[in-house]
């Protein structure tokens, strides 16, 4: 799983029938100091995740694997809202 | 997923029978501000999108979870045309 | 899936029973322009590919649904030989 | 597989249902000499691996064949801690 | 796949039970020259490679489709001991 910061959503004038209802964040990879790597992707959520949240994202195959993507064509989605890193 | 920019098509001398019917979408990446990120690849359409586009690609297994794409090998598919990223 | 140039082959001199009558080509992967990227990889044939064919390339689990391929440890096929790509 | 460095651990405000009962593990890449890549990434923990220890991260759907990961959507789990790279 | 060069093995002092009697090879990606990339993983062995050894690795959920590797969390797989790579 990577570490991103939601920076916003993705809003489309078609889609798959197969993407029905589910929410599209825009994603910011963090690294473990939580700053930013440079790379993004799209996610689907699962948590409720919002502007500014910082998230746990699964991605490839396992992200077919929660209730809101199962069997659906998504290859990332936010499966926790992370409070935080410990690096002790 | 990733965000594409739809910048042509790939036509096949010969293919697979599993590619039958697909049409190959030659696809730009963009990073969320929508700036290319010098990456790219092919990818079937699931939404009817064309010369232009902004897509979202989902790749990988999930990419074989579309009505057009069931069982074929299919690494990358268009699962919507993209109207904006809002970054708030 | 990716453009690729095919280079040459692999011959092995000891491999897995499961991956028996199968052509391995040496691929060098190519951009939508069909420059080199200088990324490369080596991958089975199922559309009867030969040195200096353009082929389109489908990787991971995909990679597993042609005929030739099935239940088989292959992570890249050679799906279609490209005539052209048409950047408009 | 890759080699990894615990580094420490991720604690979570909120997290879907599939993640319960796992110790989510924040990872530094090594390679093979031990020294870190550079790279990074959050893994589940199926070997009681902690802070401090070396680790082989299983990546992709691969990891979601450990008893404690099956059918939960995780992309990267600990699955032996390693005593020592022999290079001969 | 990609082609790599046996460095060496890992030795695990505590593994996940599933990984039970699987060498685990350190190994060296080369390009198609046959000289390093850089690149490094961690491989099952299906084919008796040793220390020298030039092999092809299987990577991600195809690397589980060998007998050796079936239902186990095994992402990278060497499949076959190569001979030459032939660059005509």
């Amino acid at each position: 799983m990577i570490i991103g910061l939601v920076s916003g959503t993705v809003a489309s004038a078609h889609k798959d029938p197969s993407l029905q209802g589910l929410t599209l964040l825009a994603v910011q990879e963090l690294d473990l100091t939580l700053a930013p790597t440079g790379n993004h992707l799209i996610a689907a959520d699962s948590v409720g995740a919002g502007q500014g949240d910082l998230v746990l994202i699964s991605i490839g195959t396992p992200a077919m694997h929660t209730e809101s993507t199962a069997n659906r064509p998504i290859d990332a989605v936010a499966v926790a809202i992370i409070e935080d890193v410990n690096l002790e």
